[in-house]
């Protein structure tokens, strides 16, 4: 599998995988007439470890204006958004300034509602320096910030005009950031792709600690597949929901751990303990066999560390999943497997069953 | 001119100009199945006067949650976006949620925000209950919020399903709302219509206090203009900027009254005088006879109070221009005449030549 500067286009996205970091600069030059201003958006680690990279490899980004966040997702509110368009204005941004989100998840769902809500919408570009971002965050166009403790309430769909993905950004990554991106990984192989989930589900721990040619392939695979979905179906009213298998259950942890007093869960980490669980479901209700829920349970506890909660957090956490964007009513609407490498959207599932998922991953 | 009931669909908007206030049940019925919630936005005003004539006519609503926000420009907050935001996560609203919008622009404004915000966008109703709602603000899906001070920095592109006309509720409409919304009449008169604008400029003061046939035409002709601009041109990249003529200094004017120890000017009023500067900058720059200029300058002057302010603000003013959202550069992006009719986009001029037509204002 060669990375080297693939180009694929989504409607408006140029999305390139691999080469060097001097292709940022070559399209900024392409594309230069129409920008009046460039603001980097990093947050205090990609400042310190990526932003010298980049500008090193990108000379028209040498006077660039950068804006530091604080790292971690306490950091994604409307708060902060609103700090931003305060500064963008004292800066005079105008409607031709180009954003360049320069991080993980955080910094590219932020930013990316930054210039959606910004004189109602100016360009942007992710540089994703997280494997999550790589494969997820930074691509497809929804942008969001978290809202009273929940995650993602709010947000917009706004495509990257550009997304630039340089395996050689996840070379600094300690591993369960790397962990934490393989989940979104392991859920495009389990929804879309028998192949890539018996590859994917060879690794062991030792594999996470050095990125070689294995995971570029997989970054690859998983980067085409969710732009196939993305370019389909863009305002997730149908096929895109496929997207959201393991979600329903893993932001419901999210938010939880976020309130606990115990280190919260990374967005993937959340995700696999919530692709176990709705694994059992989908042998409840879509016809995944129980033996092969029980696959995908033990090859995730083999790479994530368990999660430890009790009965009496079932409420708290159905009541979480109630809030998730997908709900009619008081269902709750899930992505399941219909088998190894299949899935189907728009499943309700009650409480009872939910109950006996989150049971399932206990056991 | 007859407006019952009159249909025009831009996009995927429906615009139901006249007719009776059950076509808005109609509405709701036929699209029943993809609706699990009804939320109505309304300020204090349109709560008392117009929600129970809606109401009276739409029995879908009975039971529709009602949301009261305070009257008035200052409540376009993004605070008050996120209160609105808050209500309906505890009303567990979801998705398919449909949110009306009862009010004039500010309530179509701020309640086209927080749709395209919930959830990444759930769909809404505009019935605008002010001349200026219904000529202007509740079509073409600008929704915005004020930020810093200046008005409608933020906002997002966001079209709602349907707009629905009802001159009806113009009747108790005070004359200064009425005066207000006559100017976005008065501007699409002169930038396209010389026909309109004869009849338009045959006006009194006199003719704002009843509220009959013409001025239903008037309502009309502007909605299909604008219409068929928005169609043309949704995200304004060209031709939709033809609609900001009056607007560049009108909003400097807006933001700037508000600042102030008097009663704010209404947006209607800002961007008459801002007409006044830009037919003069016209007279500058594109073409427009002096004559032509002073006959513009003295009809708006005829109907609209005159507005205070001194050589001194003039900095306050160029400052807040540069704000605004057509701009490149330093220099300030203006839509101008060129001729009664006929205007021209993206003219930029400097701060002396802005100055000499604010003194314009003032001779």
């Amino acid at each position: 599998m060669n990375l080297s500067g693939r180009v694929v286009t989504v409607d408006r996205t140029r999305i390139v995988c691999g080469g060097k970091i001097n292709l940022v600069d070559k399209f900024l030059r392409t594309n230069w007439s129409g920008i009046s201003k460039i603001i980097i958006l990093v947050d205090e680690n990609t400042g310190r470890m990526c932003l010298p990279l980049l500008k090193e490899g990108t000379t028209l980004l040498e006077n660039a204006f950068v804006l530091e966040i604080p790292a971690g997702e306490e950091t994604k509110t409307i708060r902060t958004v609103m700090n931003i368009w305060n500064e963008m204005l004292v800066k005079k941004a105008d409607r031709r300034t180009m954003l360049i989100n320069l991080g993980g998840g955080m910094v590219s769902d932020l930013g990316g509602f930054v210039a959606a809500g910004f004189k109602r919408g100016i360009s942007y570009i992710n540089i994703p320096t997280t494997l999550m971002g790589q494969v997820d965050a930074s691509i497809g166009g929804k942008t969001a910030v978290n809202f009273d403790g929940i995650k993602n309430q709010v947000g917009f769909f706004h495509l990257p005009v550009a997304v630039f993905i340089f395996p050689d950004f996840l070379k600094t990554l300690p591993v369960e950031q790397v962990r934490s991106g393989l989940a979104e990984i392991i859920k495009c192989a389990l929804i879309a792709d028998p192949v890539l989930w018996n590859k994917v589900r060879r690794m062991s721990t030792s594999d996470l600690s050095h990125v070689g040619n294995r995971l570029h392939e997989f970054i690859s695979k998983t980067v085409a597949y969710k732009n196939s979905v993305v370019r389909k179906d863009f305002r997730e009213k149908g096929v895109r929901k496929i997207l959201n298998f393991g979600h329903t259950v893993g932001h419901a942890f999210e938010s939880f751990s976020q309130t606990c007093n115990r280190k919260p869960l990374l967005h993937g980490e959340a995700v696999a303990l919530g692709m176990i669980c709705e694994s059992y479901l989908s042998h409840l209700k879509t016809g995944l066999s129980l033996e092969q829920a029980e696959g995908i349970k033990s090859f995730i506890k083999s790479i994530y560390p368990p999660y430890h909660f009790t009965n009496k957090d079932m409420p708290h956490l159905t009541g979480l999943m109630e809030h998730d964007k997908k709900n009619r009513n008081d269902l709750i609407n899930f992505t399941l497997l219909r088998s190894l490498g299949m899935a189907r959207i728009n499943v309700l599932c009650n409480h009872a069953e939910i109950n006996e998922s989150l049971e399932y991953y206990l056991k």
